[in-house]
Formats: structure tokens, C-alpha cells, sequence
């Protein structure tokens, strides 16, 4: 690797003359742009690449490829920078492309439920776009993300219970391959048996095979009602009982929502809300006006079953977008209670029958360790999120917060869970796939050496090779 | 490809000998053995393996491939033999390792809704077994065929419109891998962003890539509710607008089947029923009571405005039942209206947008080229089959066949679909892959042969390396 990191070094100069000339003025090597383009959203300090190319076609992308190939020159893919992982990190150097410029939506089918989009759209630019037509893209991160780096990271979110995630929801993809072809993966039928799967191999490669460059996503008709509300449980193992029950049920919720009574503290002070300090599930239901109020009184009736309620039903398109902002801003409302402190969210996710012992021994260690934790899930899916606070010049505290880290994932991993649901493995969580995944994690490696035998695509992520 | 096959057969004895050793009276070279395991569904004449071993663990599996693998000795998995692409011949020889012994349901999670399977459970004897605990596993090829070979060929069916294919419904896979490795693709979570999707790219892989011994599955709660029926339409063409103004505004229908009007005459003889002969739609719904009955009232107006109807709806269960083993007998009932010809089915997938023009196109050809060829669509997910007769003995009568399905492959790529929605490439589709996957296709090779640099699993199927 420090071979390869000197030899890398050697050809920057000439590699980043080559892409000066394709891409002019919209090659950067400025330290501010620099700077922000290493740079996620968390607390890890990333190392900034040694230029960034802003680029405004696949035809584009596949030049810098083809450069970048000749010099081994390390490509980190960017889309709008949320990442939670030190994805876009480039840690052996390199040049990050940025696509946020190639954000044009490309085709609407309306009559096929079915889009086609440049990398750099964003989900809320997405949506907004199909507003007038009726349609909309159900896979809602935290952040404006680009549907490029959603499919990335193989990213979901809060409607994914109903809708699935990623995974479920890209139909084919555009790629640029580390040989420099382009391919599509698939056309444009909704299934098919016709050889490898190389869409879902690319949904959550995270640039490591290929940047993608063109995404096809499934839409879904906007339903007649939307109906929902909020419901108080008088502790987390009733409210992950109510959500499996629900789901056992076969009750089609779009979304089901845990946030601790951490999370329920900070949000009202920072969203206005009222809410009653202790566990509660946030719950929406789509479909006709009859079937929603159907599913809330199901709905009702099992969390009275379980201790819980009142559930406090909200039709109106208002009173529900304030609860749903709230859910939102759910990270930016537990940030501003530890002050002077990096904060940044980790995530797991079990099999939904392990979620209350979970989250469960997840509070209790954070208890024992002296640690401010709040929790947050997609319950439905069994993925909860935990906020965390470090002061990264404390070594104590930061050896704290890792440790807590490192179990959760453990902890995760040993119930037959994942050590990420949704937030991709990035550098932050390579060391735990091994435990993982065992012997199949070789054949990652041996897809990644396939795929990319000079190791130039996102370099350091996800497998070492 | 010669060579190598001239080696293998060197090594044939050597490598039965060793099998026999492992497998002792479970591995069979009876001429009547091996010529069960090479033939399929289809009117391709199947090659015969050398040998046949009943596997009865993951483990002897493990032993067989070892064995395989020193001798370079083709692997072709084998569950129920129900193919209909030719996955099953053995045009190298080698030994079918049938898993049908492999039968037992090996763990259900109820409160998750996922179970985990030997290779070999069928998908009856699943949803049997899973009755009495209110779960049922939704994805039905026409076939009683084993979850191991449907998660292979990336089967769907009847119920995919609603729950998806073995692509959606797979949570993770046991496979013995060409080196001899055992990897388990993901735990158990319900979704997960950590690393490569091994089980999607296992799924569909046709045995090429690895054997499949253990499958974990997703589970569905039965519905409160099941209800349905069938409608009569004046056109292909209005019952696909039906179909699509059904899907666009978001009625969850469980199945939607065109059947066109000559399986309509069929089944009437074949099973007594007494429906108009012309283009029909059978669709289900599953919910709640309140739920279904309003699906079916909103289906039966769409189905009124397209100058369908009158939708005959039936919620007595043996009625349902009846129409239901209809529809899936309509294969055997076209085969009737034939005798003398050899029977095969086709498949191909097209947005749905195409369909009306797809189906109406390939009627107009088999008209044009005086051939039977009756269609039946999965018509919700763009995909339908057609029936074929040919007397392989009249090359006059198998060219014009052939002509016809290259030509229909070919339609449907045009059309932005694939050769193949649920039947699998084998080796009847390979030929069309270049055109659907252009340059996409050479990595498909890149991973077989990064995974199976000897080229014994299953080899000469899905890609030539």
C-alpha cells in the first residue's frame, strides 16, 4: 500500500495536467474546494484529494477514468457530500468527481412508473420534479443526498419499511467502469432473469467498482391520503412489540418511527412540539382515505394492546409535515444539546425480533459508559441510529465513544444483524466484515481485484485489497 | 472449449470414483439417472451427466466440489428439474449434484417473518409447512419447483406484481463456492449497506457462480382477506391499459393475468370453465375485507371505462381455488389443443408501457409465420410467455419456431425490455445477452471467471468464458 501511495504520488502532477485539459476551468486544485470535498458529515477529519473535476457528462467522467487508469490515479466519485462513513475521504489522494452538476432528469415514464436521472439530482430536486405529474421517489435519507450517492451507499430511510430501499428501487444504472467502458446494467423492464445482477452489485459499491453516472429509479403514485401520527409507549420494548405486531400483521405502514425519550426531550425544545418525554413511534400510513383510517385504527388498537397511547392522529397535510420536519431535524435537535462537541450518527440493524434487546443493551452500555446517546430507528426495518458526541482532542473521551462504537457493531453483528443498515461501510466500518460476513468477504475482494486490478476507484473503502 | 473437454473426460473416471467414495450408494451413473438429470421442460434434447449424487448436506457438497475441482469436473446443480432454459444439461459432462434430499425447513422467524431452507424445499411443501403459523411464501412459478433452483434462475410468478421476485423475497444464501469455500451472502437483517450484495448476485446466477445448499427467505403474514376474479376485455390492448391504470394509481393487486383469447378456449376445455373466449384478466387482491372489496370495486370501474367487464368476482375460496389451478394449468391446457408436437414455453419482459404493442406484434408474427402460439401474461410486471409446438424432427417446422422466438427476444430488447423476465438465460438465451447487455455483458465474464477460473460450475450456460 505505501508503494503504491509512492508510485501514485510520482504521477499526480501529470495526471492532473491531463484532466486540466479536459475539463478547463471546472478542474479545481484549490485548498477551499479541496478541503470540502474530503470532508463528510461526520467527526472523522478526512484528507482532502489532490484536485476535484466538476463533471457535466458520462462522456466526461469516462476521460477522467480513462486518465486517471493510465497514471493510477485514485478517483473518489462525490455527489453532495453527506456521507456518514468518510466515503469521499481520499486517503492515498486523487481526484474527486464531483457530479453535481450533471443534474438533469433525463426521463419521466409515467405510464411505466419509472425515471431516468444524471447522478447529481437530489431526491427532494427529484420529487419536486414529479410533483405535477403525480409521482414521487419514496427513499428519504436525512440529507438532500444525490440519487448517484444513494445508490452508492445503498441508502433508505424512513419510508423504506413500505417501499424498500435502494436495493429495491434502481432499475438500472450508467456506469464508468475502471477500464473505462461505459455500461448500462440492465434495461429498462421491471424484472428480468437475463444473467448477473450487476445493478444491485453497483447499488452499495460505493464508487469502488465504477462511478455511476445515470440512475433509473422506480416511482410510485403519490397516495389519495396520507394519515398518521404519534404515538407515546411507556418503554421501548412495548413500541418495537407494537411495530412487529404491526408488521405481522401485514398492516402496510409507510412509515414507522422510534425516537427515545432523548430524542423526544430535544425535539421539542428545538421543533415546538409537546410531546410527552418517553418512547414514542411516529407512524404514516398511505393509501385511499378509507384504507389509511382503516390501518390507523388497527394501528390503535395494537399500541393500546401494548400500553401505549393515546395515538394522536393527524390528517391534516400541515399538522403532519411539522411532526415529519421535526422527525427530520431530529440529528440537528439532539446536536444542539452537547454543545463544543463533534456530533455524528452511527447506525445498526437486527432481525426486528432483536431490535427492544438491541437498543435495549445499547442504552444501558451508553448508561454504564457515561455516554449521551440518544436513539433513533426505522423499527420496521429493525435499523436504529445512535447519535453520538466527542471531543476528538480528548483522547479519553474519543477512546470512550469508539469503544461504544465497536460494540454496537458487534452487538448488531452477533444477533445476525448488520453493522450498517443504511449508513454504507465506507472506511469507518470495514473492520468489522470480517466478522460479518466470514469467508464470503473474500469473494468482495475478489470482485473488487476483478473489477479493478489497479485499485484506482475509491481506494481504501469498503475492502483492502 | 474443445480442449478442455477432452481434458475433462480424462479425469472422469478419477473424479467418480472419489464422488463414489463420498456419496457411496447415493451417487448413481445409471443410464436412467443421469438421463432424468439432463432433461428439462423444454424441447431441447438435454445432454446427460456422467453422474448423479444426492447431497444430503452442505457439507457433502463442500466434499463433491473439492472433488470436482482437482479433476476439473463441471457441477450442475439440480433441484426439481423444472427448468426451462436448459440449465440442467450437462454439455460437458460432469456430475448433477441433485439437493432434493436436501428437504428440511431448517428455521422460521415468525416475529421477523423469514425462515431459512435446505436447497431442495419446494416451494408447496414451504407454504405447507408454514400454514398453521398465518405465514406464506408468495412466489409461485408454474412448477413445484425447489427454492434453491428458484433462487438460481431468479424465478418469480403470479404474485410478483405485488411481493416482488426471488430477487426482493431472498434475505440471504448458503452456497459452496468453486474453490470449495462455504459463504453465508448477509446475516439476517432486513436490510443491510455493508459490502458487495452477494446474494443478489448469487440470485440469478444459475448455478454458475456456486451451489446453492441453504436459502433464507422473506415471509408474508396471510391475508385477512383474499379476494378477486376474472374480467373479460375486447382487446389485449385494453386489458393491458387496464392493467397499467391499475398499477399507476397505486391499487395493490396481489396477481393481474392476461390470458389471451386461445388459453381462454383452452382451459374451458382443459377445465371446465365457462368463460368468453376472448382477451381476460384474472387479478386477486389481498388485504382486509374492507380493503379487497374496494380494490375490486375500483378495478371493476377502471376495467368498465376501458370497455372491459363485466368483472366476475368471486370470494368463495373454492371458487377462487378453481380459477386459480386453471391458470395454472393453462400450459398443460394449450398443450392439448397440439398433440403430437412437443410443447415449450417462452418468456420476455417489456415496460409496461410496450406490452399492448409487444403482445399485439408477436400475435401478428406467429399469425404471419402460421404458427399456434397462444400468450399468457404476468401482465402487471410487463412480462408474458408464449406457447410453442414444433415437431423437432420437420427442420422445416423448427426453424420457423426458432425464427420466431429470436425474433421475439429481439422485440422485446428493442422495446427496452430482456429476453428472459423469470425463465433464466441457460443455455437457450445466451445468444440475445450481447444485444440486451452490450458492453455490461464482458463483466459478467470478468466475474465468472474471477469466481470460477476452472470454469466447472455449470459451465456453457448464461456466458461463454
Amino acid at each position: 500500500m505505501a508503494q503504491q501511495a509512492a508510485r501514485i504520488r510520482n504521477s499526480v502532477s501529470q495526471a492532473i495536467a491531463e484532466l486540466s485539459a479536459v475539463f478547463g476551468e471546472r478542474l479545481s486544485t484549490a485548498e477551499a474546494v479541496r478541503v470540502q470535498h474530503g470532508d463528510d458529515l461526520t467527526w472523522n477529519p478526512g484528507v482532502a484529494p489532490d484536485a476535484v473535476a466538476f463533471a457535466e457528462s458520462t462522456d466526461e467522467v469516462q476521460k477522467a477514468v480513462s486518465i486517471c487508469g493510465k497514471y493510477r490515479f485514485p478517483i473518489i466519485p462525490f455527489g453532495t457530500g453527506t456521507s456518514l462513513e468518510g466515503h469521499i475521504s481520499a486517503p492515498l489522494g486523487g481526484v474527486s468527481i464531483d457530479v453535481s452538476h450533471m443534474n438533469r432528469v433525463l426521463e419521466v415514464h409515467q405510464e411505466d412508473l419509472d425515471c431516468r436521472v444524471e447522478a447529481g439530482v437530489t431526491r427532494k430536486q427529484l420529487n419536486q420534479y414529479l410533483h405535477d405529474c403525480g409521482l414521487f421517489f419514496p427513499i428519504d435519507p436525512g440529507a438532500d443526498a444525490s440519487l448517484g450517492g444513494m445508490a452508492a451507499t445503498r441508502a433508505s430511510g424512513t419510508n423504506a419499511v413500505r417501499y424498500g430501499t435502494m436495493r429495491e428501487n434502481v432499475l438500472n444504472l450508467t456506469a464508468v467502469m475502471p477500464n473505462g467502458e461505459i455500461i448500462q446494467t440492465a434495461k429498462r423492464a421491471k424484472k428480468s432473469s437475463a444473467g448477473y445482477d450487476l445493478t444491485r452489485l453497483l447499488v452499495g459499491s460505493e464508487g469502488t467498482l465504477g462511478v455511476i453516472t445515470e440512475v433509473g429509479l422506480r416511482l410510485h403514485g403519490i397516495p389519495d391520503s396520507i394519515a398518521g401520527g404519534v404515538c407515546p409507549f411507556p418503554s421501548v420494548d412495548a413500541a418495537c412489540n407494537a411495530t412487529i405486531l404491526t408488521i405481522q400483521l401485514g398492516i402496510p405502514v409507510a412509515r414507522i418511527e422510534l425516537l427515545d425519550s432523548e430524542h423526544i426531550k430535544a425535539v421539542n425544545t428545538y421543533s415546538g412540539l409537546e410531546l410527552s418525554p418517553v418512547p414514542t413511534l411516529f407512524v404514516e400510513f398511505h393509501g385511499t382515505e378509507a384504507g389509511t383510517r382503516e390501518q390507523s385504527e388497527m394501528f390503535g388498537e395494537i399500541a393500546g394492546e401494548l400500553g401505549g397511547g393515546p395515538f394522536d392522529w393527524v390528517t391534516k397535510t400541515e399538522d403532519r409535515n411539522r411532526l415529519w420536519q421535526a422527525r427530520h431535524d431530529a440529528f440537528w435537535a439532539v446536536k444542539t444539546m452537547v454543545p463544543g462537541k463533534q456530533a455524528f450518527a452511527t447506525d445498526a440493524c437486527v432481525p426486528i425480533s432483536r431490535l427492544a434487546e438491541c437498543v435495549t443493551e445499547t442504552q444501558r452500555d451508553a448508561a454504564e459508559h457515561n455516554l449521551y446517546a440518544p436513539i433513533l430507528g426505522h423499527v420496521g426495518d429493525g435499523n436504529f441510529h445512535v447519535v453520538l458526541f466527542c471531543d476528538r482532542d480528548d483522547p479519553e473521551d474519543y477512546a470512550n465513544v469508539c469503544g461504544f462504537c465497536d460494540r454496537l457493531a458487534s452487538r448488531a453483528i452477533a444477533m445476525d444483524g448488520t453493522c450498517t443498515g443504511e449508513h454504507g461501510v465506507g472506511q469507518g466500518k470495514m473492520k468489522f466484515l470480517d466478522a460479518e460476513h466470514g469467508p464470503a468477504l473474500e469473494f468482495m475482494r475478489t470482485i473488487k481485484r476483478a473489477f479493478d486490478p489497479q485499485n484506482i476507484m475509491n481506494p481504501g473503502k469498503i475492502v483492502q485489497v
